[in-house]
């Protein structure tokens, strides 16, 4: 498995750590404040996560389907994913 | 514990299987564009739990402030929280 | 005016001239990437210029509504508000 | 000039106007979440504006490059521009 896989690994691994303690964090009764603070850190693991496995599927995949002839069907792709993201 | 963050760790709980299921998904090496929609899917539960949590925050938390006359502060915290909100 | 809106406002005024230039830039046929990186740019503005706009919102209307007894319309207006600003 | 560049073109000129009328809101004391509603309408149009933008170029700029051999660099500016919306 290349590097940015292994650091999309990392950041997932990270954020479902996270995830867990905010589910305790709200049956323990914790402050709004900080759950939400939580949520948002582990929101931002999984954007990281995102753009790593994004930009190693642009540097490989898309650039072997250009290679081989059929990038376009890749490019059709991506722009599902860019509209998604941009409303995230 | 109230409705909403009853609601709100129930897409904490499926956003974490989720996140298990990708954290499979990329050590089975499947197609990174599958991968990166899962992602997407995963941070819109997020998002949808941190509005349930700032919700019942608002409701609860914010008005009694209020209705105690430490009101202020209680704003300056949810500015903080737009701010961050604003750029995920 | 305060403080606030007045930053709102110079925030708004950069904006516009900097959305006039970018229609100048694809009428011109200037490089793709340029173009959307100055539209990235414009959106932080108004993104600046909203956040200035909800913090006197909070600081003057949402705290004078509490100490008349009527905050909790002003709650729900707050809530859809922060439901677009996740979107976006 | 393409279709795409077209709407984007359309979408900046509607998102010019709707800023010079959130001027002047803010100029005539309208209220605040009026403003704010306003300021979010204009930021779609711009993210709408800078999608169009970004397929346009995905499909001519970045498929030409690959078919010139030199689609790399291309992949790189696109991943900076994807890290940047994951921000907006």
């Amino acid at each position: 498995m290349n590097t940015q896989k292994n650091q999309a690994l990392q950041a997932l691994k990270t954020s479902k750590g996270q995830i867990e303690a905010i589910i305790n964090m709200i049956e323990d009764g914790r402050y709004c404040v900080d759950v939400s603070n939580q949520i948002i850190a582990a929101q931002s693991l999984l954007k990281k996560a995102n753009l790593l496995i994004l930009q190693q599927h642009m540097e490989h995949c898309v650039t072997e389907a250009f290679e081989h002839g059929n990038g376009k069907e890749k490019i059709s792709e991506i722009m599902q994913i860019l509209a998604k993201l941009t409303n995230k």
